[in-house]
């Protein structure tokens, strides 16, 4: 128990996807009391500038306010960091430049995990900022999977309709996004998607297994296990 | 948005409590977009000694941990702490001679709540270590409000057994610990109870409003409403 390592989050983007992690998080580690559990530093900053539109759009760079959350989990003395969005990771080279805190990336993780499924060709849903950064693509292509994405207008009007519309995730509303990715999912599988990845921390929010006829891979809870796994150990 | 301000939360006290309050503050959020989010920082280190072993069996005193912890909200630049344990509330005053950060009082919001619903005698719900500190007690009798208590053989046999057994709220159980809350839960309202206050965090977990047949208080509703509050404002 007293070798635990602390786990820090760098987290706000968004706040939902935050809380959901740090839920994660709780769920999967096995405990008998409190004490069993990892110690968790959330550095939560909701105003970190959005990550799609810095990417899409030209818009402000997230990158000194996650720095600055960086250096306030150095100084809580955090050993490993998780950032609960996806978007996210495309700073990571970045911010390595400025803290030596490891990151362990969601990314990768769920790229390995997919490729462990036997699936071969990958659906996935994700921010356009995502998307555009070629995260998932270029981390599934580099481990011999076909990456499949959806059209250009399908990533408009669906996933970030789902995502950012008025009535979209981020806004606080359920039903509405989950109908959208859900018909997304299974357009992506009539295009051949042996599975596909949730690639946007919002989408598991709303969007459930069952709602997917193929594998529905939730890079969150993937993460979540890893990062238990490394605090325990 | 520029001024809202940055809420500290001292938590680990359990984890699941400090996750449920983070949740409750999002959700009790009026926002368009991530961006209304207030800041929150989160220290959640639940190796902190429990509060209820300190008080009632003399072990080891969480108070260094908990200034250890409002020392890093410090630096996080909080301007206000809230703490998801209520047997907590009881250091502090100890806590205050330590750090000038404000904390806002769960137990004194709670009394304040259940006092305008026109209820005089309240029955309450919490470790015995809360009971014995007399923090509701006290702060209930000091606004006119009369308070009722499970008996010592209640409290052991049905409080504390549904928060810290082995089939209880802390182990990660949920139906177990529902049910003894919801009996005991009944008894108080059948001795006058017109109100009752789940004064320990674990217990609004699993005990809903339509398992009491009167006005069921959840202070961590009360304090997460009151805390987005204090940091739009």
């Amino acid at each position: 128990m007293k070798n635990l390592k602390t786990l820090g989050i760098l987290g706000g983007m968004g706040p939902e996807a935050t809380s959901y992690l740090f839920n994660l998080i709780i769920k999967n580690t096995k405990v008998e009391k409190d004490q069993d559990h990892i110690p968790v530093v959330i550095y939560n900053y909701p105003q970190i500038p959005d990550r799609t539109q810095n990417i899409v759009e030209n818009g402000e760079s997230p990158l000194l306010y996650m720095i600055k959350g960086m250096k306030l989990l150095e100084k809580a003395k955090a050993d490993l960091v998780i950032i609960p969005c996806n978007t996210a990771h495309y700073y990571i080279p970045e911010i390595n430049r400025y803290s030596t805190l490891p990151i362990m990336n969601m990314i990768e993780l769920s790229a390995g995990f997919v490729k462990e499924s036997g699936a071969t060709k990958i659906g996935v849903l994700a921010t356009t900022g995502t998307i555009r950064t070629r995260l998932y693509q270029k981390t599934l292509e580099k481990m011999g999977l076909e990456f499949i994405a959806p059209t250009e207008q399908e990533q408009e009007e669906m996933v970030m309709e789902a995502v950012y519309g008025k009535k979209g995730v981020k806004a606080g509303y359920k039903k509405e996004p989950r109908k959208l990715l859900k018909e997304i999912s299974e357009r992506l599988v009539q295009r051949g998607a042996q599975a596909i990845i949730a690639g946007c921390t919002e989408i598991p929010l709303v969007l459930c297994s069952k709602d997917v006829s193929v594998l529905l891979v939730n890079p969150m809870e993937i993460l979540a296990k890893a990062a238990v796994k490394f605090c325990k150990e």
